[in-house]
């Protein structure tokens, strides 16, 4: 772990992406349950398990101010109707922020907090988006031929909390109509009972 | 101070730039004791105050995970052979670290710690650098004609202590010899004694 300051790219492809040292590769069939179509889904299944999205970090101390950043790069494509899209988090320790800067592609991020509010952003290159303490946050790609590119930035000790998006579901869900992107309800999306 | 996530603009110039809501102009006769060349100096002052950079900065509530970020501008332009230059700061809180993305440009960091460590990169669009807590920072501008130009994000309870580089200088200083930025030790540098 290095104590000085150093350098990383982000220029895709790059070979500068070797500083990265935590190279994460989610597969379709690590988010199915996440996916409406379930047909869909199964039928993608069976020829192969695509490449939903990666992401390039580098790891840091796990310390409040230090901070994790990297590359998140979700490939164009659809399930049955539904664009590719991250897993979409809740960080472990929930009141801490993220700034998200697109660099490449076009797509959204949909977010949510626990008590139900709900937004959805527009990334295109140039963009920076701010991302405050406790709202869970998905990227997804709506370009049907580009990589959607951006450049993360949060604290360290953040955490990922993946699994209660697993079980609720997003409230907003991002699909494709007339070839065009549209948010509409997750008819799946209901809020945990915290006990 | 939006409790919603948010979009912020990088192209420069971008009416965009009206969402930061902290700007921030710094002129030369704020950092006259900084530069080598006194004489040099006085002769710039006498004319007017060149302005040496700017700061768009979003203000966000002062805690730890919560994260600032804008724009570093700083113009191109010497005073004798010493280029345009930021103040330099340590964080009051000083183990934070801060992320920067070059977005356009030529210039150098200059970094060092309060142990005498120090460090040089050189910032190009397309790098991002990671200073790690602990180091002093300086961004500058090498460049002849154009503007640095850096996005920089950092945890929003970390402070700027001007003060201390005010009063030791940094160790490194870049000047230009034949057309080229060169790195010199600061003969004015000095380790402040800690009562």
């Amino acid at each position: 772990m290095r104590q000085t300051p150093f350098l990383a790219g982000i220029r895709l492809p790059d070979a500068t992406l070797s500083v990265y040292d935590n190279h994460i590769v989610r597969t379709l069939s690590s988010m199915r349950e996440q996916y409406q179509d379930r047909r869909a889904c199964d039928a993608l299944l069976r020829d192969n398990d695509p490449v939903l999205y990666q992401v390039y970090e580098l790891r840091r101390p796990e310390l409040p101010g230090e901070m994790y950043f990297g590359l998140s790069v979700v490939h164009p494509g659809k399930v049955g109707d539904e664009y590719y899209m991250t897993k979409g988090h809740f960080h472990t320790v929930r009141d801490t922020a993220e700034v998200y800067h697109c660099l490449q592609g076009e797509g959204v991020m949909v977010m949510e907090t626990s008590e139900g509010e709900w937004a959805v952003e527009e990334l295109r290159p140039g963009r920076v988006l701010y991302v405050p303490p406790l709202w869970a946050h998905r990227s997804v790609n709506t370009s049907a031929v580009e990589d959607l590119v951006t450049l993360f930035i949060y604290p360290a000790n953040a955490g990922h909390d993946y699994g209660t998006i697993e079980r609720q579901g997003m409230r907003k869900l991002v699909v494709e109509r007339q070839a065009k992107p549209v948010i509409i309800d997750n008819p799946r999306w209901h809020l945990e009972k915290v006990d």
